[in-house]
């Protein structure tokens, strides 16, 4: 008898009916003899509703009463999805938060798991009983509720799936698995099979919509190996987990995008030590999330320095700069431009081949298309084009590593 | 400085704009010096579409999981008008039934408030923080969620004024106070400074809608002092306290109505033990809440019993009455009347005072009010007249005891 966690987001929650259809499929889980905890999601919309008559009374409302409010969707949830259960003749029992025994650090909204007590899960699964375990929530040591921010119910079904030494962690959402590249790009992109946590995590943060990252690094951290699949059938997905050797003999696993880039450039600057600790920190405090940081040294001995973000912290970016810059040199200038889109080729396979690069760039020639930036990592090499160009520069480097073809065991 | 809990119900709080009401209400009880606790119930016609949404999956669901759906409504409320307190620029903090140390005892949806741990609002009372408490819901001590049935809301905030030693606990309410009678009947009607918990318990029973038995039960076992009063206007209410001797020179408090009643007579059963027993039995097992019983031996040596009970009963005691009848005796008959009301006059005065109830009969005689069933406690007379005059009987009652005067003190 295996114990298999499943998650199940908004959508899957999302009405009485696919209620009843989360039910029959973790019926079908245990009519196949195995036992079964369901991690659920606030129903969709839920949330949207609460936030907005938070919103209300504050534009950024309280962050401890943010989760006392949003912690109430998930505890809809599994009420309902356990009900739906005793519908369909299973024997389940709802688990808060705080039930399961989740205890969290960190700030209100944004909780990380640090603990998991799972005695009363454990005690009400040794009594025969499907337990259906509220998603996104925990409680701090002191009693105080904490939600974990986006994509925290996959951070729970992992966590729960770590703490009960599940069998099987199954995330069960609207896509069919992890693919070589977005279907919707690449017409014959593949579904893999299988993929290592580190690829996993290169691909979340260059784009893939699959799973946020921290889920995937707790994941690693304590070997869960889980399986993304579909809610809406019972093809197998794809198996997310340490890498083996025998993952290196594929040299890249997938391409992901992520559009609406915006780049900044500051020349001028004089390069002493300090310069750019000044100029981050600057935007780290405007709360600018900074993707690619290239720096080097113009011909003039002025360093220069080049940021991708989204493109909607873009005014507030060249607000902060202004202010630092103004302190920092008279000569320093500002260089930006929107429109802008991120490709990665992600792969543990890179360590261990040589010419991926060259490959690459290739491929991106042979269609015509510009590199903007260039950053690379062990695992990934990341390339900024022209927004309008993203879609054929996908294709290509698709086609030139040849992912839309079984790899060769 | 005091310390206050408001107790604000689900018609109180039912939109962004009456939070806000109670925000500046508690703002300026806070203003005038006081400390303050509001216990909050859930936005009015969110626990209905919770309930409808449960009842999808089964007419009866599992009352484990209504309390842990339930529980949501209230959980809401404390995080919105935390957040309303906050706008109001008041420094509050939203309190669930756990974090209250409400631990109780007995079924779910019917929860028994067991002892309250008030460690943390204790706490943040002293960081001179305002309270939002959670109403309806506790936790058993092992950490389930339980609701606490209707009007669990006014229960909580009697609760927590005990737990805390609060100087005064207002439940804040849509009726001004308690009257006489129901002011909408009885147009001279007077609104009572106060009333003992024993009548307000009658009066509780005897269908005045303004509180539930069990949460005036509560105080008078903890000796809490409350007062009823309107949420709209800050009119004096009704303090609701332990009689004082003065309180015995008022012969009737007041007149309380109850309508849609029925009444069941069984005749022909055998004059001997047990019998009483195994009707009432029946009915209580067909979980028919009967209200007047009246017993006596008829001309012919038989017993004669007549129930009262809601007239939505009737249909399911017949049923009952005919299975357990045809058991006991070929002779019984049983005899129904719907289309009743009953009249209370409710007063701790009656216990000093003689002739009370020759001057309610002889009230009613002249109105030309028959008299069906006649039911007496020690600080109550009750009778039942047809449902079409009871208004009339009401009148008719208020005016011969004059209570539409204040009492000579």
């Amino acid at each position: 008898m295996a114990l298999i966690v499943q998650k199940y987001g908004g959508t899957s929650v999302g009405s009485i009916d696919r209620m009843r259809n989360v039910a029959a499929r973790v019926k079908r889980t245990r009519d196949e003899g195995n036992q079964v905890v369901a991690v659920v999601s606030a129903m969709s919309g839920i949330t949207d509703g609460l936030i907005k008559m938070a919103k209300e009374f504050n534009e950024t409302p309280a962050e401890r009463e943010m989760d006392v409010l949003l912690a109430t969707g998930e505890q809809q949830s599994i009420a309902l999805v356990t009900m739906a259960l005793h519908e369909a003749g299973v024997e389940a029992v709802s688990v808060t938060g705080r039930q399961a025994g989740i205890y969290t650090t960190g700030s209100h909204t944004r909780g990380r798991i640090q603990d998991i007590t799972p005695d009363f899960m454990r005690r009400s699964l040794d009594e025969g009983k499907t337990l259906v375990v509220a998603g996104f929530q925990g409680v701090t040591p002191e009693g105080m509720i904490h939600t974990l921010g986006r994509g925290g119910s996959d951070l729970t079904a992992i966590a729960v799936a770590a703490a009960l030494k599940a069998d099987v962690c199954q995330i069960l959402t609207d896509v069919d698995g992890v693919y070589t590249c977005d279907p919707r790009i690449v017409k014959n992109a593949r579904k893999l099979p299988e993929i290592s946590y580190d690829e996993m995590l290169e691909m979340a943060s260059s784009g893939s919509k699959v799973m946020q990252s921290r889920s995937v690094e707790f994941a690693k951290k304590y070997g869960v190996v889980f399986e993304v699949r579909s809610s809406l059938n019972d093809n197998p997905g794809t198996l997310v987990r340490e890498e083996h050797p025998a993952m290196e003999n594929v040299v890249i696993r997938g391409v992901s995008i992520e559009r609406s880039q915006a780049r900044v450039t500051i020349t001028g600057i004089p390069d002493v030590p300090g310069m750019s600790g000044k100029i981050l920190g600057a935007l780290g405090e405007a709360e600018i999330n900074l993707d690619m940081i290239v720096s080097n040294i113009a011909h003039d001995d002025r360093a220069r320095h080049s940021f991708t973000m989204h493109s909607n912290d873009l005014g507030k970016a060249q607000a902060a700069l202004k202010l630092v810059l103004a302190e920092i040199s008279p000569d320093a200038k500002i260089e930006t431009e929107a429109g802008i889109a991120k490709l990665s080729a992600v792969g543990i396979g890179m360590r261990s081949h040589s010419g991926v690069a060259a490959t690459m760039f290739k491929a991106l020639g042979e269609a015509g298309i510009n590199i903007g930036m260039i950053s690379t990592s062990e695992i990934k090499i990341a390339v900024t084009v022209e927004e309008t160009r993203i879609e054929d520069a996908a294709r290509a480097v698709h086609d030139a590593f040849q992912l839309d073809k079984e790899p060769v065991k």
